[in-house]
């Protein structure tokens, strides 16, 4: 996935700082392609867990690993670098965050031996037994040279970005940050707001809570320390996203306060543009796709019956929700595809007799 | 669905008013069940779609229909409400919000014979030709009685939700705004304002775009025109719910600036509660579920197997999500399932060769 030639083979051992959900997966995903891997935590239960998982051994103090990986809270980053940078290794981490842990290091005599990095993958679970050889399977892993980063260094953290199944995306520091600001830490916040103004809300006002709530509100039900560690670590970044956010709902609540409709409809407009602006599936831009939608009776069999009936289609399902449904036991089954192909699979579908709609 | 003896019963005919998404969807159903369905609507081209898609007749001046259905955008409610109340029917509309074209007739003279009402049901799509027949199958539709409503006028508003195999939600019309100002437009309007950051920020930033993102900014791609005169018809709600919100933005954006880790994580942990607070998938409380991650390749068949295989296990499939994995074709799926069956679940689909984690 690297554009440059690989000076440095990723060899091992690896040594992981940290063996949480990301740090167990690294470790079992390096196993999985035959290196040593070193295991490092301040916690023994962590470290049998994960050892026992086979994510690799504990770690001694005769150990010489190639890389040290880190992978510990926020807070802890610039130590357990600077701790290992110690060591004479190749040293990164997997923060969520970056200029942050570089700034703590960046006077360490062989600084230049730290390359960051941050996989873009996770889950509401944490802790070792959470972790899996594939959590990060296609997903963007950023890798954050700074300038006077060793190659060799890059190359490590980028073979084992691709060891780990994930593409790399080479940033810097200051951009990742500021693009995860805007990617991930301030959707969260908006998440948060909007799933807090449920809080006292009537439970007869709740029951006409719909799929959209539901999207909008998800990713706020994370650990509030863990985000409140990575949000904190990219204050500023993410105070200047929120500072702007503030001005356009002082335009809204203007604009809703005058009935000024187009001020409505300018801030909504832009949120149109803005879904526009993700990336597609596979990272290119989106491709046209439409939304078939299938009633299905909610018990064991009936989805597999359903995709078994789209397989047989030779139509290739692009996404799949399901609507949760108050009061019946009857699911409604978004299918994602290929816009060309919906006449086709609505034909195939009904033939078998399913009910379904655009 | 209803708690009261049915004092009126739906016969027909039954008037559509404005014949788009939803009012061609409610002909279909009717139709379906075999009542006389009467279709009005300013465009000859959209009577012709859904009288061709076989949601009704042509309405004339002789007919005289039972229950006249308002299915017109927010702006146009109220006068076509008052026309419908002219020809002495029972009237009911299907609008998103319901105080306004209630006031908007309070002083007609057979004011006693609407009762408002409210799919929860929707697409990004609209128009005659994105209707279904199963669109409102196990949604939520709010009836919105007032204190002078007709009863009879209740039985069929409550009749046509169920005959659409929607599940009936009373509520007086001031609390339905009040609630989906919460559960609806305040989530829409804060998607909106997430999407709209994304709009100025570099492409390669948008890389490193995750579910997260997508989710919560995914309802604000729906069409802005609309949703400003949503949004507009029940502004004080809005406004003062996006007011509170302001004063919690505040709140974060000092305790960012100010180091006040306490302030950021309260704000964190009302979002967890308040995702809390939405009612589980059969509008009871949520129940415990668990989630299995399986690797799948991205391309035709291999869903179905997975669901061919995840059926077998006579597990039931609660919920699916499939990740947009940039720059990979193999597709990571989200299971949900009760948690006592994840064990279970996990070594089924093992020993038929997929790759899975929790």
């Amino acid at each position: 996935m690297s554009d440059t030639p690989v000076r440095e083979s990723l060899v091992g051992p690896v040594e992981i700082v940290g063996v949480g959900l990301i740090g167990t997966s690294i470790g079992l995903a390096c196993r999985r392609a035959g290196l040593e891997v070193l295991l490092t935590d301040p916690s023994d239960d962590h470290l049998r867990t994960a050892s026992g998982l086979g994510a690799g051994r504990v770690s001694t103090p005769a150990d010489r690993p190639q890389l040290v990986v880190v992978a510990v809270p926020p807070d802890h980053l610039g130590a357990q670098i600077a701790r290992a940078l110690d060591s004479g290794a190749f040293v990164t981490d997997v923060g969520s965050v970056k200029a942050g842990p570089l700034a703590a290091v960046a006077d360490h005599r062989t600084v230049e031996r730290y390359v960051g990095g941050h996989p873009m993958a996770g889950s509401e679970r944490s802790g070792p037994l959470a972790a899996s050889a594939s959590l990060f399977d296609g997903r963007p892993w950023a890798v954050t040279a700074h300038a006077t980063a060793d190659p060799r260094a890059v190359d490590l953290v980028e073979a084992l970005a691709a060891l780990c199944g994930a593409v790399p995306v080479r940033l810097t520091p200051d951009e990742h940050d500021k693009a995860v600001a805007r990617t991930s830490h301030l959707p969260h916040l908006m998440a948060a707001l909007a799933a807090g103004a449920l809080l006292d809300a009537p439970s007869d006002h709740l029951a006409l809570s719909g799929q959209g709530v539901r999207d909008v509100t998800r990713v706020a039900a994370g650990d509030p320390r863990l985000y409140g560690q990575i949000v904190s670590a990219n204050a500023t970044a993410v105070a200047a996203l929120l500072t702007s956010v503030r001005g356009r709902l002082d335009t809204l609540i203007e604009a809703l306060g005058a009935g000024d409709r187009s001020g409505l409809e300018a801030v909504l407009s832009q949120g149109v543009a803005g879904t526009q602006a993700i990336p597609g599936k596979h990272g290119g831009p989106a491709l046209p796709s439409g939304r078939v939608f299938v009633a299905v009776p909610d018990h064991p069999g009936e989805l597999a019956r359903l995709f078994a009936d789209a397989g047989a289609s030779e139509v290739n399902i692009e996404d799949v929700r399901i609507d949760h449904d108050p009061g019946r036991r009857v699911g409604l089954v978004e299918l994602v595809v290929d816009v060309d192909r919906i006449d086709h699979l609505l034909a195939s579908l009904e033939s078998r007799g399913w009910v379904t709609h655009r």
